[in-house]
């Protein structure tokens, strides 16, 4: 059943890992930190992730070239005081369906269980619908351990109010299967544009925990970047919208 | 094709024991019914059970704590004034697919057979739509033997009048090819809320055919906890769809 | 990939036989007919087939008594007066999602083709979404001896005006690919109830093209009980549509 | 994993072709456009593919006779001045999910990698969601020695304009894994209705980048005929949805 396929461009050796998830999700709060860590820490990209589940589609950058669906696996050694190496996953996507989101999950967590990995952070947003005026991060853990870690952060703890939907739930609960422990950071965001508050509340307190120094400055600017991007695809898919019905639509993808 | 992982906690061995299923589902009856079963007779976990179709998140308990979408077996020995042994299905999730669900069903008999089972009890709720005064339960078997046992009990039977759609009609029919009888038992309920009541209604029925008492007092405060955890994930979720259109959401799904 | 389970009750040895398919569909019309011809010739079941797509579901009769899911074959052997033999597969459901059509349907012929079949019929309705006042029979075919058949029996020849779902379509297309030949016959119906009419009229034309006499008189009763069955289901339905929002529902389902 | 069928017509050895790929999509421009260049040009087909993700259903051409669901590929040889020789990939669908689309695309660049296909061209339509006057054509592509083979011959070429969904971008971005390079093509379009004018567009840029005359005044020709299939299709269901509500057609799918 393992049909995600993994291009390994670099066979690593890292001394125990810690393992940092960070997804497309709400508000991209959690792309947009560890996109930052890795430029910022300067990561190297160590493999490839292609899923049949990822969406059927490219993306097409500034210059033209078609980008594939992807997920990435990244490795940076010694970072900040206490010399710790990251293992970090970022991606374009996440997979589609629940099947395809479990798969995937696993696959990843088999494939990098061997580098030593026993504690994960999985970076997200959490949506409040409205404005935020400072963003707080709240953490959810798999065990009591991680809680007081994150208390001794002053990051809220969630308590019964829902669940956490995708990657960031997912690698938790499935990490602990996997004899890994650990926490996922939240940070408040309304949820419906891309926030680089959000994200740099997360990335401030991931920084603290994990203790290392990340200058946020160019975060604003990688928001904005996305935004354009987005917006312009928007605008595009807006004005095909008003024009043609859902029937008409359908019909053009099913008869030829 | 078996995807479906059942991590074993305790190898069992039990004489001729009686399944009870009751995943989540119409008024939370089933679940309802079986979670208070298991505290009330102090049933012992000995399986837990994962599916790539499970919904790909986690929920978040009091103290913070991630909890897997999971379907676990629970066992009890010699209740009431029969000596019975029961195995007990509970969960916080079915299967989202058809496939999903005929694979989750099909490896947990699987699984349960060689125990020794022949009859089962899949306990459910049967939507109203209104408001209910007394809820009644109502039955639905494999043959004509469970039947006449639940006309025995004054349980109303359901005659040509639609379908049970999930696992309580699944596990049923598909018993039956594995050489299972059995009886579905629903509790009327408006189906629109968590129906403590209704739970009652069948627990009581179930205690009855089987021969066993349980104690109904701490029901409704269980609904009253369910109640509480999901009208707090509600509200977060109603907050954000005020402001989010389908649109917005999308797009923060696929783009990176 | 083969995962439809094909329960054989009799090993049956038939002389070239012709095959019937009659799936559910629009206006119930192939169904209802072929279940008629089942009871009317006195045909034999001799398999029992079972696919994690169909709905995950059991219907309850008007004994309380719950009844899976299936597709059957039966067969019946010199009908006529040219002494023809038939498979027949019937059933109360059809696959959900493209690959279960694909897939069962492709089991199916890989199971019943060492019979010797090379000859096909699909009975079905073409739905007009309007009132009809006398339902004309519309054929198409896998090449032009099997449309010349259809003219000389007065069928009306479908011409260039979209496509054929389901089953029926499926079932000729890819009986090709196993060597088969043959054609669909559909009634017109409005499409919006079980319609004994069209049933009827596919019925005739189906006899007097493979030479055989049926008493259509019990049709319309056949037809009747169907949509008493129907209805109360759909008044059950309806009533907890107009309480519960989809959105109360979701959460029943997901959250337990 | 491998589960679409590939019927090899003829085994063929053709040095170095170019790879063009057509699949029905946004106006069917790109169809349109491969459909002219196979009459135009003669070419042979060598293969038909079929997928379980493809829509269950069969089309009726004008004779009554059933089509089944299909890509098709073709070879031309010793085309224009440059005498090269063209792969063509056509077809009447899609696949419908995900998996499908990916799957069925790996299949097929595995299929024909060993033909030794170093080059692609993918064909589609761009859609504006409004009136477009005279279509320009668009590009994007795997490298930047593609793009500037685009800019050479006036091309448009995207950019940071969101994404390429479908067949058109998947053989690129996995064309580039299985060691290939290449472009697509859009045609501005409305993207609501069948064109030919963004067809003939993308045709005459695609036949002055690889250098061969094509005669285009059956073109619009051929997206009337399609025009006309379509309509009726469409009336049909127009029809019926009027009559249907969507409960009744769930009831006619689901319950025997």
């Amino acid at each position: 059943m393992k049909i995600t396929e993994i291009n390994i461009l670099e066979e690593i050796e890292i001394e125990n890992p810690i393992f940092i998830e960070a997804l497309p999700g709400i508000g991209h709060v959690g792309k947009l930190a560890a996109d930052h860590i890795i430029d910022e820490l300067n990561a190297t990209k160590f493999a490839e992730i292609y899923s049949p589940n990822f969406p059927p589609q490219v993306f097409v950058d500034e210059d033209g070239i078609v980008a594939s669906m992807v997920n990435e696996l990244y490795y940076v050694k010694e970072v900040g005081s206490d010399k710790l190496n990251f293992i970090i996953l970022v991606g374009n996507t996440q997979g589609l369906s629940p099947e395809g989101q479990y798969g995937i999950c696993r696959d990843i967590l088999e494939f990098i269980k061997p580098l030593g990995i026993e504690k994960i952070y999985t970076l997200g947003g959490m949506a409040t619908g409205q404005p935020v005026e400072t963003p707080s991060v709240y953490g959810a853990a798999t065990d009591n351990d991680n809680i007081d870690i994150l208390k001794e952060h002053n990051i809220k703890i969630r308590s019964n109010d829902g669940g956490i939907v995708g990657a960031s739930g997912l690698f938790l609960s499935m990490g602990k299967r996997f004899g890994m422990n650990g926490s996922c950071l939240m940070g408040e965001t309304p949820g419906y544009f891309i926030d680089a508050e959000a994200a740099e509340a997360v990335l401030l307190k991931l920084s603290e925990i994990l203790n290392f120094d990340i200058n946020t400055d160019k975060l604003e600017e990688r928001a904005e970047e996305t935004r354009e991007m987005l917006s312009k695809a928007q605008q595009m898919e807006q004005d095909l919208m008003n024009k043609a019905t859902n029937k008409d639509r359908d019909d053009l993808r099913y008869i030829g």
